[in-house]
């Protein structure tokens, strides 16, 4: 379980092209520089970490990460200087619309069954 | 396809108490006056309709829907004040939330591959 919170995605063609689940990923890949030990990091298959990333590599112009062959799970990934820039502008994004209707989002909240 | 959009959602204890689909619904169970007949309108199964209704239901402290019954399908179905409140509170939030980060929003869309 979780806490009551929003979840705000980038939805184009019917498709996440960037939302909480990349985002952090994208921060995963900077800090362990793989795909495969980001994804062992949040518990996620590598399967699965590299199919976000493709689709996310996919929605945008230019790729958010690159990697490098090698190995089964494959070589090194860095997040490039488009992806920091699109993960940036996305936080910033989620910072000023909970800023902005955080009196709806307590309203909300409070109106929610207590979960235990 | 559907054009670049943001999908905001209200998780709680890993479910959606409120998002999109489930605003339009209680629009359409107000517009039509029974859950069959707003699953229909859009083109949604009158299962997973009342799954949606369910989880809000379930949710908040109170009911948002109340159906009376009658039919294979169920009798009339009517949003409640309370319903209409959360549903109003919800899309003053959304629209908070688009006002305050449209311009990241634009360099977000702005960066995503044109789709046909």
């Amino acid at each position: 379980m979780s806490k009551p919170h929003l979840n705000i995605r980038l939805l184009n063609d019917n498709k996440i092209a960037m939302g909480p689940g990349k985002a952090e990923l994208l921060d995963a890949i900077m800090q362990f520089g793989s795909i495969s030990a980001a994804a062992k990091s949040m518990h996620m298959s590598y399967r699965r970490a590299w199919e976000l990333v493709d689709v996310m590599n996919n929605a945008f112009q230019e790729p958010l990460v690159i990697s490098s062959p090698g190995g089964a799970h494959g070589g090194g990934a860095v997040v490039t200087d488009f992806g920091l820039h699109i993960l940036k502008t996305y936080r910033d994004l989620i910072s000023k619309a909970h800023s902005a209707s955080s009196q709806e989002l307590v309203v909300l909240t409070q109106s929610l069954k207590v979960t235990e």
